[in-house]
């Protein structure tokens, strides 16, 4: 059965807080045996993920590129060059179990929860500002997470739901 | 020269506000020669938009649609079937020469204001939400227009900065 | 009812003869009504099919960009910028309700074939060398016409086909 | 170091001959470390090269997918979602470090090697017939490989090109 794939988003030049946690849940996420699935350039958000993941041996981390031949950050073990820019995203959301941002700090980020959303993906805001929970809760379902370890918790319930109750352990 | 293209973006449901907001808007942007693009799809902000548009003779509507066969609305003169689903939102953006939403009220439109924003488009925001302007106050430079009128005279005004001042007279 | 799009596909340094069976053919389409989509830049097959619609007073030319910003030819009227490179040419193809490669002489044309016959459209092989027509018959079911003139009819019947037999008299 | 990125490419429904290919060539492509990318469904050439390369334990496949949410093949360890159908056949040669088409028998393919040629990628064509090598000869350069064991040993040299002499040994 393949492994899960998170998606883990944010900004390409993010706050300390969203840097930090974005670090953490890559290597929870690692931990767990699920791929960490990011835009796979060498900045922020998308680096931190990668990074943590790299931590934790037998990880497997897949970047999705916007460009056509390199860019991809040194954690990346897969890399997807798409040559489509930011319309990458959409396949960055598609291609993810559950989506997680790290702060909705950015523009790319913010289009990336909406896709998220419209794609009816789990999505897991973590660490976003009063602004940006006000503004979401209008446009869609989501899950909040106050920190990095409570988001591992709510992606294994998602999965769980996802794959069946008896998933990992038949 | 080519006449300029103003992208007319907001949710398939929207507010009976911002359905009125469209259809206003379709006929000021047609009025002006401009091509008003949409998604293409027969629903909320999109449908509005065009028919606005073709309430003027020699009105030109793009559509650029998710499918692959149909499913435009009836307005439109010119589709594009992108068979990409939402990840056509990034080129309806990208070949905006002026990005509109009229309210930012579901998923997609999200998506697309944040896509615009990322590529540096000129972006504005028409009815938005006092939450949705709070928001994006963080993310980006945008404007913001109280009425059709309004978002008319800015989308004239960003015209001339990106296609020099003797535009549209010379 | 929306005006038929007929693609014209063929190499950006193609042939002389396959350079003027795209001007004649553009010239041709145009003058029938009907809207002659290319990849719109100012090159080779691309930019003979516009300017040979462009003779024609009320034609509309629509280019399918590989680039974000520019790069279109001058005789495009309406471009969609993708800023997908390569990868437009599907949209170009799902676009267009018949496809007209005038010669097989680029990578960039057979790959158009290739997703136009991998998609049912109808496809019509112009002026294509005797290698191309043996690879090709293996390949699918397109086409073949010795000249413009002769495309133009193919392409009228296969509307007919397409959106009824009282098209477009009706 | 990232390992290399072979793309193997054929029909859906090919020869026994290029099913055969496919499956040698996945197993000898595994064998050297490098990941094996297809267009991920269960199906011809796709699930050959996928089937032959999970005979090698430690072996990776990559899958570019065509749908949103399914239709991987059994042998896919990673699946990409695309969503945007036969436009993700760009997406396939774009992340390959090499392309290796098992025969050149239908219009995926057709479309997939003329993008790689397109890209400036290195291609291999496995047991091709003569009319498609008269054919392409005239459309690009590429590579001729007699069979599985040729094709591996060409993509080794075409992958010291483009790493450096020194690698894989450094």
């Amino acid at each position: 059965m393949r492994r899960p794939v998170i998606g883990i988003v944010g900004a390409s030049d993010p706050s300390q807080e969203s840097y930090a946690a974005a670090l953490a849940l890559g290597r929870l996420v690692a931990e767990r045996g699920w791929i960490v699935l990011t835009g796979g350039r060498p900045l922020g958000v998308m680096a931190a993920a990668c990074a943590g993941a790299k931590q934790v041996p037998g990880s497997l981390t897949l970047g999705i590129l916007p460009g056509a031949l390199s860019g991809e950050g040194p954690d990346v073990d897969v890399a997807v060059f798409t040559a489509m820019g930011e319309a990458r995203n959409a396949i960055n959301v598609m291609s993810s179990d559950v989506v997680v941002a790290c702060g909705v700090e950015g523009p790319g980020t913010v289009s990336e929860v909406g896709l998220a959303l419209r794609a009816g993906k789990p999505v897991i805001l973590l660490g976003a500002s009063a602004d940006a929970r006000s503004f979401f809760r209008r446009i869609g379902h989501w899950l909040e997470a106050a920190g990095p370890e409570e988001a591992a918790r709510i992606i294994e319930q998602e999965l769980k739901i996802l794959r069946g109750p008896a998933w990992p352990t038949s």
